[in-house]
């Protein structure tokens, strides 16, 4: 039975009210702890916690954390990033227990920034494809996606207002989508990736999840020190276009029909929308994206594949198995192919600012025991370009349905400002 | 007063012994051994050593390791790699007996390809330029260079017949020119970086020395699988551009004469030779790589620079102060002409194989407090192109020189080949 409507916490409102002193960051530590208390037993979006220690923390510092460009803000962090005060199992029993001796570059840029972590978020082992078992804040017995399961769920649910997250193949942005909030995977290598468990060195990407698109972009630009806060200018109507891919049978009727209402909305909200069909180098692409990740997971992966295989999940060690045998020249072809499709992005988008597209097949999938598809995330992944989950929609039973915002290389500012021009319109549309 | 000559042990002549059945991968250790007991209270090659677990190892697997690719021979690392069976303190009081719980990627390879971990090499504190106390096996009061300071010295000395070591600035071919070795480092990435200490993700390299060019093509084509080995037929003459870049000035008379000879000789054995003048965008690349570099150790070493300020090396707690005022703009502006200068590189590399240039200012300099200068590296590490420094030249006093081959990207084995065309020559030229 669907639970009563899951709310987050709203990470830029939080922000200003602390700003203006109405709220403390321990007062935020509190709301977490309430939510917490409420929901994480359903959801297990939480690999560690440390609720007493960040309160006093929050307690101890509240001055400068309200100075701080993220105001004392809990944050969530994936446990596939180190940290030195929290155990960092990367979601496997080979690790249990396992304490870096430092924190990776994301988590101490967070703390830098005025963040405070208040726990580790679940992440499927080694963030592949094997479930974890955190369940959908909309639905517990539908997934939360991975493999930044635990983040999705954990922001959707309101018991923190930011989490961090990763993505090799769909990890960002198909969790924000079945979860129904904000998902940002910036242009590669924006954050950086050092103390974050390698799978695949060329994919690997940090992302951000909140609420909405302003809440993830005031997080990415306090974390980076980067202009790219959406909410102090009304967003620009964009230049759009509308991408199906090769794979568009595979979204369903009802993302088909959302990702056509919003590019119909958004023409008629002064947006320039036009069809975009890609050429043929976007489907070797696709397929090179596997090529690179298996080739690279299985050097990034060898000691555990060599030393612990028995404790593998069955999907990851099917695909590490499976690796061994890919030649060094076919992952060049595969890198050689990633470039010219890059190349070919950068053209065709000369005039656009964003791409919009599906940011799943549909609705999170029924059952814990899949993670859902990444389908439609994959290619841009390999492309490297910024990718915002757009949340507002919904599909028939009333679970999230997700939009993706496509930008162009290194321009995430403009990625972000379009994402928020049709979230306006989405939540419009459902009345929200 | 120098040395008596030290002479490397050659990995491709241990392997080929190995492959005939004239020596066992146990009779190696044991020559690594003798060395050692002879030479490294001396030089200070080891961070840590295991001599009695790598016979052991050795004699165990005999005919398994005498099969794989790598035939058994013993492997320093850089102790910047992660070792899950050996200490691990990255060159850093802060590390003091760390130990890792997993093998860096580049370390599973090397065993998997049959290779022994003999021991950790020395490494300057997070591959900086803080030195590291390492001798130079030629003369013990010259720097064997950094950061790959104990990779090179212990292959120099005759300590191990292959190393691994990483290079951001100049860490690979400045320490192999120092030191009279042959130094490969590849196009970037070809090695994975994963489980290796970040200082700048964009630059960090990993490498290989060995006795000569023929020797570090047979172990990176070991541990990688690729058709790298140049030891199977003659060398073609090489089309050879003649590169004195803006810092030309900098170079020694001795290292300026080389390269004019060396240019002069490989033209006169039928290569094609002709001046390169650079233009200014690679003015602006060799600026761009502090920034690139400096912007992200800052995030890199994050951590280190919060929680152990006082026990960084001057050097570069003076770097991380600085770098914390880089702003994002001027570090995605130097990663522009980066860009650029790798293109317009490719362009003017059209019609030729590889470069000629030097490997260093000069040789080694007199002193263990600096680990010399990477003003002959930096530009090639910031255009991921492989380097090789040719080993067999010595100045007016007997100290090494090395003359460096920079190859296209992705064009290893070209670069290797020409490499060894040069090799072959100087070594006639200096009567070696």
């Amino acid at each position: 039975m669907p639970q009563p409507p899951v709310r987050p916490l709203r990470a830029l409102e939080l922000a200003r009210r602390i700003e203006a002193g109405d709220l403390t960051p321990a007062e935020v530590v509190d709301l977490c702890a309430e939510a917490i208390a409420a929901r994480e037993e359903t959801i297990g979006a939480f690999a560690a916690l440390d609720l007493a220690g960040t309160r006093a923390r929050a307690a101890a510092s509240a001055a400068t954390l309200e100075a701080a460009p993220l105001r004392g803000l809990p944050v969530g962090i994936k446990d596939i990033f180190d940290t030195a005060d929290l155990p960092t199992e990367y979601g496997t029993p080979i690790y249990a227990g396992h304490r870096p001796v430092a924190d990776a570059a994301l988590v101490a840029m967070a703390r830098r920034a005025g963040g405070l972590i208040l726990g580790k978020t679940v992440t499927t082992p080694f963030a592949f494809l094997d479930p974890a078992g955190t369940a959908n804040p909309h639905h517990p017995e539908h997934t939360p996606g991975g493999s930044s399961s635990g983040s999705a769920a954990a922001v959707a649910a309101g018991l923190v207002p930011i989490a961090i997250g990763t993505q090799t193949g769909g990890s960002v942005i198909r969790p924000a989508s079945y979860c129904g909030v904000a998902g940002y995977k910036p242009s590669f290598r924006m954050l950086p990736m050092v103390g974050c468990k390698t799978f695949s060195w060329s994919l690997d990407t940090a992302g951000v999840f909140a609420a909405g698109v302003a809440d993830v972009a005031f997080a990415a630009a306090a974390l980076t020190g980067r202009d790219l806060r959406v909410d102090r200018a009304a967003a620009a109507a964009p230049r759009v276009g509308v991408v199906r891919t090769h794979v568009w049978p595979q979204a369903s009727a009802a993302m088909q029909a959302l990702v056509e209402r919003t590019a119909k909305v958004a023409a008629s909200a002064g947006a320039t929308v036009r069809e975009i069909a890609l050429p043929p180098v976007f489907e070797d692409a696709f397929r090179a994206h596997a090529l690179v990740q298996d080739y690279e997971a299985f050097r990034a992966l060898a000691h555990e594949h060599d030393h612990h295989r028995d404790q593998l999940g069955p999907l990851l060690r099917h695909l590490l198995d499976a690796a061994a045998t890919i030649r060094p020249e076919a992952y060049d072809d595969a890198r050689r192919v990633a470039k010219r499709a890059r190349q070919t992005l950068a053209d065709l988008m000369d005039d656009l600012d964003v791409l919009l597209t599906p940011s799943a097949p549909g609705a999170a999938p029924r059952g814990l025991g899949s993670t859902g598809l990444s389908t439609f995330n994959r290619l841009w992944t390999l492309m490297g370009t910024p990718c915002i989950n757009v949340p507002g929609a919904k599909d028939e039973s009333g679970l999230p349905l997700g939009i993706q915002i496509v930008g162009r290389f290194g321009r995430d500012r403009a990625a972000l400002e379009a994402a928020l021009f049709v979230e306006q319109l989405v939540s419009t549309e459902s009345g929200g």
